[in-house]
Protein backbone atom coordinates (compact mmCIF):
# COMPACT_ATOMS: atom_id res chain seq x y z
CA UNK A 1 0.00 0.00 0.00
CA UNK A 2 0.60 3.70 -0.13
CA UNK A 3 1.52 5.72 1.87
CA UNK A 4 -0.64 9.30 0.87
CA UNK A 5 -2.39 13.02 1.72
CA UNK A 6 -5.55 14.20 0.94
CA UNK A 7 -5.08 16.73 -0.97
CA UNK A 8 -7.96 17.59 -3.34
CA UNK A 9 -11.48 16.65 -4.90
CA UNK A 10 -12.50 15.66 -7.66
CA UNK A 11 -16.39 15.20 -9.47
CA UNK A 12 -17.79 13.82 -12.38
CA UNK A 13 -21.33 13.53 -13.17
CA UNK A 14 -21.16 11.43 -16.72
CA UNK A 15 -19.48 8.64 -15.15
CA UNK A 16 -20.01 4.86 -15.27
CA UNK A 17 -22.72 3.60 -13.03
CA UNK A 18 -20.95 1.57 -10.98
CA UNK A 19 -18.98 3.99 -9.83
CA UNK A 20 -21.81 6.98 -9.04
CA UNK A 21 -21.57 6.63 -5.33
CA UNK A 22 -18.36 6.77 -4.70
CA UNK A 23 -16.60 9.93 -3.41
CA UNK A 24 -13.56 10.82 -5.10
CA UNK A 25 -9.89 12.05 -3.75
CA UNK A 26 -6.95 13.50 -5.47
CA UNK A 27 -3.93 11.64 -3.02
CA UNK A 28 -0.29 12.19 -3.68
CA UNK A 29 1.48 9.63 -2.26
CA UNK A 30 4.64 10.30 0.16
CA UNK A 31 8.17 8.97 0.56
CA UNK A 32 9.97 7.87 3.42
CA UNK A 33 11.10 11.31 4.30
CA UNK A 34 7.36 12.46 3.91
CA UNK A 35 7.86 14.26 1.02
CA UNK A 36 5.49 13.98 -2.49
CA UNK A 37 6.83 10.71 -4.12
CA UNK A 38 5.39 9.56 -7.38
CA UNK A 39 2.16 11.33 -9.23
CA UNK A 40 -0.91 12.18 -8.16
CA UNK A 41 -3.79 9.63 -8.11
CA UNK A 42 -7.37 9.47 -7.73
CA UNK A 43 -8.64 6.71 -5.12
CA UNK A 44 -12.40 6.04 -3.81
CA UNK A 45 -13.13 6.64 -0.22
CA UNK A 46 -14.08 3.91 2.06
CA UNK A 47 -12.74 5.32 5.59
CA UNK A 48 -14.21 9.25 5.66
CA UNK A 49 -11.16 11.02 5.06
CA UNK A 50 -10.77 14.52 4.98
CA UNK A 51 -8.70 17.05 3.44
CA UNK A 52 -5.10 17.06 4.46
CA UNK A 53 -5.11 13.91 6.66
CA UNK A 54 -2.51 10.99 5.87
CA UNK A 55 -4.04 7.99 4.59
CA UNK A 56 -3.56 4.07 3.72
CA UNK A 57 -4.28 3.49 -0.12
CA UNK A 58 -4.52 -0.23 -1.89
CA UNK A 59 -4.34 -0.44 -5.51
CA UNK A 60 -4.97 -2.75 -8.18
CA UNK A 61 -7.40 -5.85 -8.12
CA UNK A 62 -7.48 -6.04 -3.75
CA UNK A 63 -8.75 -2.63 -4.17
CA UNK A 64 -11.48 -3.10 -6.44
CA UNK A 65 -12.17 -6.19 -4.10
CA UNK A 66 -12.77 -3.76 -0.81
CA UNK A 67 -16.36 -2.62 -1.98
CA UNK A 68 -18.59 -5.58 -0.51
CA UNK A 69 -20.85 -5.64 -4.18
CA UNK A 70 -21.40 -8.34 -6.52
CA UNK A 71 -20.93 -6.64 -9.75
CA UNK A 72 -17.01 -5.14 -10.24
CA UNK A 73 -16.00 -1.75 -9.33
CA UNK A 74 -14.15 -0.27 -12.05
CA UNK A 75 -11.88 1.52 -9.04
CA UNK A 76 -8.07 0.65 -9.12
CA UNK A 77 -7.51 2.76 -5.80
CA UNK A 78 -8.75 3.06 -2.65
CA UNK A 79 -8.22 5.00 0.81
CA UNK A 80 -8.79 1.24 3.26
CA UNK A 81 -7.79 3.46 6.56
CA UNK A 82 -6.46 6.88 8.05
CA UNK A 83 -3.40 7.48 9.76
CA UNK A 84 -3.20 7.83 13.61
CA UNK A 85 0.52 7.42 14.65
CA UNK A 86 3.66 5.99 12.56
CA UNK A 87 7.60 5.69 12.89
CA UNK A 88 9.48 5.57 10.04
CA UNK A 89 13.54 4.72 9.83
CA UNK A 90 15.32 6.06 6.65
CA UNK A 91 16.54 2.58 4.88
CA UNK A 92 20.04 3.57 6.04
CA UNK A 93 19.14 3.50 9.49
CA UNK A 94 19.07 6.68 12.29
CA UNK A 95 16.52 9.50 11.69
CA UNK A 96 13.19 8.39 13.78
CA UNK A 97 9.95 10.24 12.62
CA UNK B 1 -7.37 6.26 -10.84
CA UNK B 2 -5.45 8.77 -12.88
CA UNK B 3 -6.70 12.00 -13.92
CA UNK B 4 -5.65 12.55 -17.35
CA UNK B 5 -6.61 14.31 -20.69
CA UNK B 6 -8.09 12.97 -23.95
CA UNK B 7 -5.39 13.67 -26.95
CA UNK B 8 -6.23 11.92 -29.80
CA UNK B 9 -7.47 8.63 -31.35
CA UNK B 10 -6.03 5.20 -32.81
CA UNK B 11 -7.54 2.69 -35.07
CA UNK B 12 -6.78 -0.27 -35.68
CA UNK B 13 -8.84 -2.90 -37.90
CA UNK B 14 -6.52 -6.37 -37.51
CA UNK B 15 -7.03 -6.85 -33.52
CA UNK B 16 -8.40 -9.31 -31.29
CA UNK B 17 -12.04 -9.83 -31.59
CA UNK B 18 -13.12 -8.86 -28.16
CA UNK B 19 -11.90 -5.06 -28.39
CA UNK B 20 -13.90 -4.84 -31.98
CA UNK B 21 -16.36 -2.40 -31.10
CA UNK B 22 -14.50 -0.51 -28.36
CA UNK B 23 -13.21 3.44 -29.33
CA UNK B 24 -10.15 3.73 -28.33
CA UNK B 25 -8.09 6.97 -26.89
CA UNK B 26 -5.03 8.20 -26.47
CA UNK B 27 -4.87 9.67 -22.98
CA UNK B 28 -1.83 11.69 -21.13
CA UNK B 29 -2.14 11.87 -17.33
CA UNK B 30 -2.16 14.66 -15.48
CA UNK B 31 0.10 15.68 -12.51
CA UNK B 32 -0.64 17.91 -9.45
CA UNK B 33 0.16 20.97 -11.13
CA UNK B 34 -1.95 19.79 -13.89
CA UNK B 35 0.91 18.88 -16.45
CA UNK B 36 1.92 16.23 -18.10
CA UNK B 37 3.08 13.36 -16.01
CA UNK B 38 3.77 9.50 -16.98
CA UNK B 39 3.56 8.24 -20.40
CA UNK B 40 0.69 8.31 -23.38
CA UNK B 41 -1.66 5.29 -22.29
CA UNK B 42 -4.49 4.22 -24.95
CA UNK B 43 -7.59 3.62 -22.88
CA UNK B 44 -10.95 2.24 -24.19
CA UNK B 45 -13.82 5.03 -24.12
CA UNK B 46 -17.09 3.81 -21.56
CA UNK B 47 -18.38 7.39 -20.94
CA UNK B 48 -18.02 9.07 -24.89
CA UNK B 49 -15.52 11.65 -23.92
CA UNK B 50 -13.89 13.82 -26.48
CA UNK B 51 -10.80 15.62 -27.62
CA UNK B 52 -9.26 17.65 -24.99
CA UNK B 53 -11.93 16.48 -21.98
CA UNK B 54 -10.34 15.72 -18.73
CA UNK B 55 -11.27 12.11 -17.82
CA UNK B 56 -10.84 9.57 -15.19
CA UNK B 57 -8.93 6.64 -16.18
CA UNK B 58 -9.28 2.96 -14.57
CA UNK B 59 -6.18 0.85 -15.07
CA UNK B 60 -5.77 -3.39 -14.82
CA UNK B 61 -8.30 -6.03 -13.83
CA UNK B 62 -10.69 -3.34 -12.06
CA UNK B 63 -10.65 -1.73 -15.93
CA UNK B 64 -11.38 -4.78 -17.76
CA UNK B 65 -14.20 -6.22 -15.50
CA UNK B 66 -15.92 -2.41 -16.59
CA UNK B 67 -17.26 -4.15 -19.18
CA UNK B 68 -20.45 -6.02 -18.32
CA UNK B 69 -19.37 -8.96 -21.13
CA UNK B 70 -19.59 -12.86 -20.33
CA UNK B 71 -16.23 -13.36 -22.12
CA UNK B 72 -13.25 -11.13 -20.71
CA UNK B 73 -12.17 -8.15 -22.61
CA UNK B 74 -8.31 -7.64 -23.15
CA UNK B 75 -8.09 -3.79 -22.23
CA UNK B 76 -6.34 -2.75 -19.24
CA UNK B 77 -7.26 0.79 -19.34
CA UNK B 78 -10.78 2.42 -19.29
CA UNK B 79 -12.31 6.08 -19.18
CA UNK B 80 -14.64 5.70 -16.50
CA UNK B 81 -15.69 9.76 -15.86
CA UNK B 82 -15.61 13.02 -17.29
CA UNK B 83 -14.30 15.32 -14.44
CA UNK B 84 -16.87 18.18 -14.07
CA UNK B 85 -15.22 20.19 -11.07
CA UNK B 86 -12.38 19.53 -9.16
CA UNK B 87 -10.10 20.83 -6.47
CA UNK B 88 -6.16 20.62 -5.69
CA UNK B 89 -4.19 21.81 -2.79
CA UNK B 90 -0.14 20.55 -3.51
CA UNK B 91 1.25 18.21 -0.87
CA UNK B 92 2.75 20.82 0.99
CA UNK B 93 -0.27 23.12 1.26
CA UNK B 94 -1.57 26.30 -0.26
CA UNK B 95 -2.01 26.59 -3.91
CA UNK B 96 -6.01 26.18 -4.81
CA UNK B 97 -6.01 25.11 -8.25
CA UNK C 1 -2.98 -0.37 -23.14
CA UNK C 2 0.45 1.15 -24.65
CA UNK C 3 1.13 1.86 -27.97
CA UNK C 4 4.00 0.13 -29.56
CA UNK C 5 6.56 -0.82 -32.09
CA UNK C 6 7.63 -4.21 -32.88
CA UNK C 7 11.65 -4.36 -32.72
CA UNK C 8 12.70 -8.12 -32.46
CA UNK C 9 11.91 -11.72 -31.49
CA UNK C 10 12.83 -13.92 -28.88
CA UNK C 11 12.89 -17.69 -28.86
CA UNK C 12 13.02 -20.07 -25.55
CA UNK C 13 12.56 -23.79 -26.18
CA UNK C 14 13.37 -24.26 -22.10
CA UNK C 15 9.83 -22.88 -20.75
CA UNK C 16 6.19 -23.76 -19.28
CA UNK C 17 4.55 -26.13 -21.41
CA UNK C 18 1.44 -23.18 -21.53
CA UNK C 19 3.36 -20.75 -23.27
CA UNK C 20 5.31 -23.24 -25.71
CA UNK C 21 2.94 -22.31 -28.81
CA UNK C 22 3.05 -18.80 -28.55
CA UNK C 23 5.39 -16.24 -30.86
CA UNK C 24 6.98 -13.75 -28.32
CA UNK C 25 7.69 -10.35 -29.12
CA UNK C 26 9.78 -7.50 -28.12
CA UNK C 27 7.90 -4.54 -27.87
CA UNK C 28 9.57 -0.37 -27.43
CA UNK C 29 6.34 1.41 -26.11
CA UNK C 30 6.38 4.89 -27.61
CA UNK C 31 5.21 8.34 -25.68
CA UNK C 32 3.39 10.98 -27.15
CA UNK C 33 6.21 12.02 -29.71
CA UNK C 34 6.20 8.93 -30.99
CA UNK C 35 9.56 8.08 -29.31
CA UNK C 36 10.88 5.15 -27.13
CA UNK C 37 9.17 5.89 -23.49
CA UNK C 38 9.83 3.07 -21.13
CA UNK C 39 11.55 -0.07 -21.46
CA UNK C 40 11.19 -2.90 -23.84
CA UNK C 41 8.67 -5.95 -23.11
CA UNK C 42 8.20 -9.16 -24.21
CA UNK C 43 4.57 -9.57 -25.77
CA UNK C 44 2.74 -12.49 -27.22
CA UNK C 45 1.49 -11.88 -30.93
CA UNK C 46 -1.87 -13.10 -30.85
CA UNK C 47 -2.63 -10.52 -34.55
CA UNK C 48 0.19 -11.60 -36.56
CA UNK C 49 1.98 -8.37 -36.12
CA UNK C 50 5.15 -7.87 -38.08
CA UNK C 51 8.60 -6.25 -37.11
CA UNK C 52 8.81 -3.06 -37.56
CA UNK C 53 4.75 -2.31 -37.30
CA UNK C 54 3.14 -0.07 -34.60
CA UNK C 55 0.96 -2.07 -32.20
CA UNK C 56 -1.50 -2.00 -29.13
CA UNK C 57 -0.48 -3.94 -26.24
CA UNK C 58 -2.48 -5.29 -23.13
CA UNK C 59 -0.77 -5.72 -20.06
CA UNK C 60 -1.58 -8.00 -16.84
CA UNK C 61 -4.31 -9.95 -16.00
CA UNK C 62 -6.50 -8.61 -18.95
CA UNK C 63 -3.28 -9.80 -21.21
CA UNK C 64 -3.54 -13.37 -19.60
CA UNK C 65 -7.55 -13.92 -20.21
CA UNK C 66 -7.47 -12.46 -24.28
CA UNK C 67 -6.59 -16.41 -24.59
CA UNK C 68 -9.24 -18.71 -24.91
CA UNK C 69 -8.09 -21.58 -22.91
CA UNK C 70 -9.17 -23.45 -19.77
CA UNK C 71 -6.03 -23.49 -18.19
CA UNK C 72 -4.20 -20.08 -16.93
CA UNK C 73 -1.57 -18.06 -19.38
CA UNK C 74 1.45 -17.33 -18.02
CA UNK C 75 1.64 -13.68 -20.04
CA UNK C 76 0.96 -10.96 -18.62
CA UNK C 77 1.66 -8.55 -22.14
CA UNK C 78 -0.24 -9.40 -25.24
CA UNK C 79 -0.66 -7.38 -28.78
CA UNK C 80 -4.14 -7.30 -28.86
CA UNK C 81 -3.81 -4.92 -32.37
CA UNK C 82 -2.20 -3.09 -35.53
CA UNK C 83 -2.54 0.30 -35.78
CA UNK C 84 -3.79 1.38 -38.91
CA UNK C 85 -4.26 5.27 -38.24
CA UNK C 86 -3.97 7.39 -35.69
CA UNK C 87 -3.48 11.20 -34.41
CA UNK C 88 -2.60 12.67 -31.25
CA UNK C 89 -2.29 15.90 -29.71
CA UNK C 90 0.44 16.82 -27.16
CA UNK C 91 -1.24 17.01 -23.58
CA UNK C 92 -0.93 21.56 -24.28
CA UNK C 93 -2.62 20.84 -27.50
CA UNK C 94 -1.37 22.36 -30.85
CA UNK C 95 0.60 19.91 -32.26
CA UNK C 96 -1.06 17.29 -35.03
CA UNK C 97 0.57 13.92 -35.59
CA UNK D 1 8.63 -10.07 -5.40
CA UNK D 2 10.85 -7.02 -3.92
CA UNK D 3 13.59 -7.45 -1.65
CA UNK D 4 13.13 -4.85 1.10
CA UNK D 5 13.91 -3.70 4.80
CA UNK D 6 11.50 -3.02 6.81
CA UNK D 7 11.94 0.49 8.15
CA UNK D 8 9.01 1.44 10.33
CA UNK D 9 5.39 0.43 11.34
CA UNK D 10 2.33 2.53 10.83
CA UNK D 11 -1.30 2.17 13.09
CA UNK D 12 -4.58 2.97 12.07
CA UNK D 13 -7.92 3.01 14.15
CA UNK D 14 -10.16 4.33 11.49
CA UNK D 15 -10.07 1.80 8.67
CA UNK D 16 -11.64 -1.16 6.29
CA UNK D 17 -13.11 -4.01 8.88
CA UNK D 18 -10.80 -6.35 6.56
CA UNK D 19 -7.71 -5.30 7.52
CA UNK D 20 -8.16 -4.69 11.10
CA UNK D 21 -6.00 -7.14 12.22
CA UNK D 22 -3.09 -6.86 10.09
CA UNK D 23 0.12 -5.50 11.56
CA UNK D 24 1.24 -2.70 8.71
CA UNK D 25 4.94 -2.15 8.27
CA UNK D 26 6.73 -0.01 6.18
CA UNK D 27 9.17 -1.33 4.11
CA UNK D 28 11.82 0.42 2.12
CA UNK D 29 12.86 -1.87 -1.36
CA UNK D 30 16.40 -2.48 -2.19
CA UNK D 31 18.22 -2.72 -5.33
CA UNK D 32 21.02 -4.47 -6.77
CA UNK D 33 23.62 -2.82 -5.03
CA UNK D 34 21.58 -2.96 -1.47
CA UNK D 35 21.17 0.52 -1.58
CA UNK D 36 17.29 2.43 -1.20
CA UNK D 37 15.70 1.35 -4.96
CA UNK D 38 12.10 2.67 -5.68
CA UNK D 39 9.37 4.23 -3.09
CA UNK D 40 8.42 3.73 0.25
CA UNK D 41 5.52 0.92 0.82
CA UNK D 42 3.52 -0.23 3.37
CA UNK D 43 3.12 -3.87 3.72
CA UNK D 44 0.74 -6.17 5.58
CA UNK D 45 3.57 -8.23 8.03
CA UNK D 46 3.06 -12.58 7.68
CA UNK D 47 5.95 -13.66 9.12
CA UNK D 48 7.32 -12.19 12.17
CA UNK D 49 9.10 -10.08 10.14
CA UNK D 50 11.22 -6.92 12.97
CA UNK D 51 12.44 -3.79 12.52
CA UNK D 52 15.59 -3.58 10.04
CA UNK D 53 15.31 -7.03 8.57
CA UNK D 54 15.48 -8.19 5.09
CA UNK D 55 12.40 -9.42 3.78
CA UNK D 56 10.68 -10.83 0.63
CA UNK D 57 7.61 -8.84 -0.63
CA UNK D 58 4.74 -9.93 -2.85
CA UNK D 59 2.70 -7.49 -4.52
CA UNK D 60 -0.62 -6.97 -5.86
CA UNK D 61 -3.43 -10.10 -6.73
CA UNK D 62 -1.25 -13.16 -5.19
CA UNK D 63 -0.45 -10.38 -2.23
CA UNK D 64 -4.25 -10.58 -1.62
CA UNK D 65 -4.79 -13.89 -2.00
CA UNK D 66 -1.76 -14.85 0.61
CA UNK D 67 -4.45 -14.29 3.40
CA UNK D 68 -6.57 -17.70 3.97
CA UNK D 69 -9.84 -16.00 4.48
CA UNK D 70 -13.11 -16.07 2.50
CA UNK D 71 -13.49 -12.91 2.04
CA UNK D 72 -11.25 -10.54 0.41
CA UNK D 73 -8.60 -8.34 2.12
CA UNK D 74 -7.75 -5.30 0.58
CA UNK D 75 -4.39 -5.45 0.89
CA UNK D 76 -2.12 -5.19 -2.46
CA UNK D 77 1.65 -5.84 -0.45
CA UNK D 78 2.81 -8.71 1.79
CA UNK D 79 5.58 -9.65 3.49
CA UNK D 80 5.84 -13.43 2.49
CA UNK D 81 9.43 -14.25 4.08
CA UNK D 82 12.12 -13.45 6.01
CA UNK D 83 15.99 -13.14 4.00
CA UNK D 84 18.34 -15.65 5.64
CA UNK D 85 21.05 -15.69 3.22
CA UNK D 86 21.60 -14.23 -0.38
CA UNK D 87 24.28 -13.88 -2.87
CA UNK D 88 23.69 -11.35 -5.82
CA UNK D 89 26.36 -10.22 -8.49
CA UNK D 90 25.60 -7.41 -10.67
CA UNK D 91 23.93 -7.53 -14.09
CA UNK D 92 27.77 -6.92 -15.60
CA UNK D 93 29.08 -9.87 -13.84
CA UNK D 94 31.83 -9.67 -11.20
CA UNK D 95 30.88 -8.50 -7.81
CA UNK D 96 29.74 -11.02 -5.23
CA UNK D 97 27.82 -9.79 -2.00
CA UNK E 1 6.94 -10.33 -19.90
CA UNK E 2 10.84 -8.97 -18.59
CA UNK E 3 13.69 -9.97 -20.77
CA UNK E 4 16.23 -10.75 -17.33
CA UNK E 5 19.41 -11.90 -16.30
CA UNK E 6 19.60 -14.19 -13.39
CA UNK E 7 22.78 -12.71 -11.10
CA UNK E 8 21.33 -14.30 -7.83
CA UNK E 9 19.68 -16.16 -5.37
CA UNK E 10 17.95 -15.70 -1.87
CA UNK E 11 16.82 -18.21 0.78
CA UNK E 12 14.63 -17.92 3.46
CA UNK E 13 13.58 -20.26 6.06
CA UNK E 14 11.03 -18.05 8.05
CA UNK E 15 7.83 -17.87 4.99
CA UNK E 16 4.38 -18.20 3.78
CA UNK E 17 3.67 -22.15 3.75
CA UNK E 18 2.29 -22.03 0.22
CA UNK E 19 6.12 -20.60 -0.99
CA UNK E 20 8.18 -23.11 0.68
CA UNK E 21 9.26 -25.24 -2.44
CA UNK E 22 10.48 -22.43 -4.30
CA UNK E 23 13.37 -21.74 -5.75
CA UNK E 24 13.79 -17.97 -5.90
CA UNK E 25 15.98 -16.26 -7.68
CA UNK E 26 17.51 -12.49 -7.52
CA UNK E 27 16.92 -11.05 -11.75
CA UNK E 28 18.39 -8.05 -13.41
CA UNK E 29 15.96 -6.83 -15.87
CA UNK E 30 17.72 -5.70 -19.13
CA UNK E 31 16.60 -3.08 -21.72
CA UNK E 32 16.82 -2.77 -25.52
CA UNK E 33 20.43 -2.12 -25.13
CA UNK E 34 21.03 -5.48 -22.84
CA UNK E 35 22.10 -3.42 -20.42
CA UNK E 36 20.44 -3.24 -17.14
CA UNK E 37 16.84 -1.31 -16.92
CA UNK E 38 14.90 -1.04 -13.73
CA UNK E 39 15.36 -2.72 -10.55
CA UNK E 40 16.48 -6.25 -8.89
CA UNK E 41 13.59 -8.58 -8.65
CA UNK E 42 12.62 -11.95 -7.27
CA UNK E 43 11.23 -14.64 -9.06
CA UNK E 44 10.26 -17.82 -8.54
CA UNK E 45 12.20 -20.54 -10.86
CA UNK E 46 9.70 -22.43 -12.73
CA UNK E 47 12.39 -24.04 -15.32
CA UNK E 48 15.78 -24.61 -14.34
CA UNK E 49 17.35 -21.73 -15.02
CA UNK E 50 20.92 -20.99 -13.69
CA UNK E 51 23.11 -18.16 -12.63
CA UNK E 52 23.68 -16.13 -15.80
CA UNK E 53 21.47 -17.07 -17.91
CA UNK E 54 18.70 -14.60 -19.70
CA UNK E 55 14.89 -15.33 -19.02
CA UNK E 56 11.94 -14.25 -19.67
CA UNK E 57 10.23 -13.57 -16.57
CA UNK E 58 6.13 -13.24 -15.95
CA UNK E 59 4.80 -10.96 -13.43
CA UNK E 60 1.84 -10.40 -11.51
CA UNK E 61 -1.24 -12.52 -11.63
CA UNK E 62 -0.43 -14.50 -14.68
CA UNK E 63 3.09 -15.47 -12.65
CA UNK E 64 0.70 -16.52 -9.85
CA UNK E 65 -1.41 -18.67 -11.93
CA UNK E 66 1.85 -20.40 -13.29
CA UNK E 67 1.30 -22.76 -10.69
CA UNK E 68 -0.73 -25.90 -11.24
CA UNK E 69 -2.01 -25.59 -7.54
CA UNK E 70 -5.47 -25.58 -5.65
CA UNK E 71 -4.33 -22.99 -3.58
CA UNK E 72 -3.28 -19.05 -4.72
CA UNK E 73 0.51 -18.93 -4.18
CA UNK E 74 1.77 -15.40 -3.01
CA UNK E 75 4.26 -15.27 -6.10
CA UNK E 76 4.39 -12.01 -8.17
CA UNK E 77 6.94 -12.76 -10.56
CA UNK E 78 8.41 -16.17 -12.02
CA UNK E 79 11.15 -17.28 -15.22
CA UNK E 80 8.74 -18.88 -17.50
CA UNK E 81 11.21 -19.49 -20.27
CA UNK E 82 15.19 -19.83 -20.58
CA UNK E 83 16.30 -17.40 -23.82
CA UNK E 84 17.98 -19.57 -26.85
CA UNK E 85 18.29 -17.16 -29.08
CA UNK E 86 16.80 -13.47 -29.70
CA UNK E 87 17.23 -10.40 -32.24
CA UNK E 88 16.16 -7.35 -31.24
CA UNK E 89 16.55 -3.59 -32.98
CA UNK E 90 16.54 -0.38 -31.67
CA UNK E 91 13.19 1.31 -31.90
CA UNK E 92 14.80 3.92 -34.34
CA UNK E 93 15.60 1.19 -36.58
CA UNK E 94 19.27 0.04 -37.69
CA UNK E 95 20.92 -1.81 -34.82
CA UNK E 96 20.45 -5.62 -34.83
CA UNK E 97 22.24 -7.15 -31.63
Amino acid sequence: MLLAKVIGNVWSSKKKDAIAALRLLFIQPLGGNMKPEGGVLIAADEVGAGFGELVIVTQGTPAMQSFGRDEPVPVDAVVVGIVDNLEMDDAAGGKRK
